[in-house]
């Protein structure tokens, strides 16, 4: 995310003074029930989407991140950059290649 | 994200051919999935939470996220400053100021 | 539900003390992660699926749901009634019939 | 649930037939997209919270439990009375009284 749009979700919680809603529980509970409005647009169907409609919901749940970013002090490359290489070693390309069981089901 | 954390992103997935998993439906599946994962580290506490849990939680939803942004194309930076644009005008600060009620309660 | 389940469910909260933790926030929390632990045996197919597996997920779906219908004092027929009055209503069958769509969009 | 209520439940599918969308997946879908305007509810507070909310979306979740158990021809008090059993053993009242510590965290 480019710096001028988390500038810009930062602005908007600090502008509307809503960090103090902003626990990390209440931004995980937003960030399931953002994910859930994203699923809604797969409910009934799995391939007769909108987009457009997907677009905003996926950024919802991106912004929501965002915020638990924010609020823990958290880098996300660090953190993706550390959980990708805990998947690396849980599933080895030599098991899991166009396998896609569980890594204790490998 | 920096390009050098999406590309072992894409490479995770490519080496292991699991691009054929990766429908729209089941990334928005996995992202509501791993979103409870994070809830799970709230869900008997709001405030006594393990942060080393958080961050491998979190990461597994920025991760599918990513995914998903690959599969339909999509830039992550236009589609947040889109909704955020959105946001903006669905709560003004003049009503939304320190309320956390719902765009149509406040 | 028989009323022998529902009794082994509550002497299962009382013989651990755990009423405690059954806010009804937590409970609500409880409810979503057992949903999607449910919804993780359809992760990667529609249509491979384990129903053992299947079995627990929905019961431990269920048991949360009768933990939050105790902690709250409500009746689970006269609240899906009601609901159902109200379905219903939003999904006329002149309307609803053999279509996906919801409500707001008929 | 009482006999009327399931019949109700049923008669509303039959009449919409909507049982074409009924998938096990698309259930399972579903009772995470309801779970989650249940925890909505809970957004932002756990304890203002408005109960006659509450209790239409936690309906909505039995609804797709009963629609689930339905679909896989399954009886509710005998998959929950099976997971009691597990949950009595993996949790021995000993060591989980008065703990909300996870099973393989006792």
């Amino acid at each position: 995310m480019k710096q001028e749009t988390i500038d810009r979700i930062r602005r908007f919680t600090e502008d509307r003074d809503w960090d103090q809603f902003h626990t990390p529980a209440n931004l995980a509970k937003s960030i399931s029930i953002e994910a859930n409005e994203l699923l809604e647009c797969f409910q009934w169907s799995d391939t007769d989407y909108d987009v457009a409609h997907v677009k905003e919901e996926l950024a919802d749940v991106l912004v929501y991140c965002r915020n638990l970013l924010d609020k823990l002090n958290l880098d996300e490359d660090e953190i993706v950059m550390d959980k990708m290489g805990r998947n690396e070693t849980k599933y080895p390309v030599a098991k899991a290649k166009g396998n896609s069981n569980k890594y204790n089901n490998l």
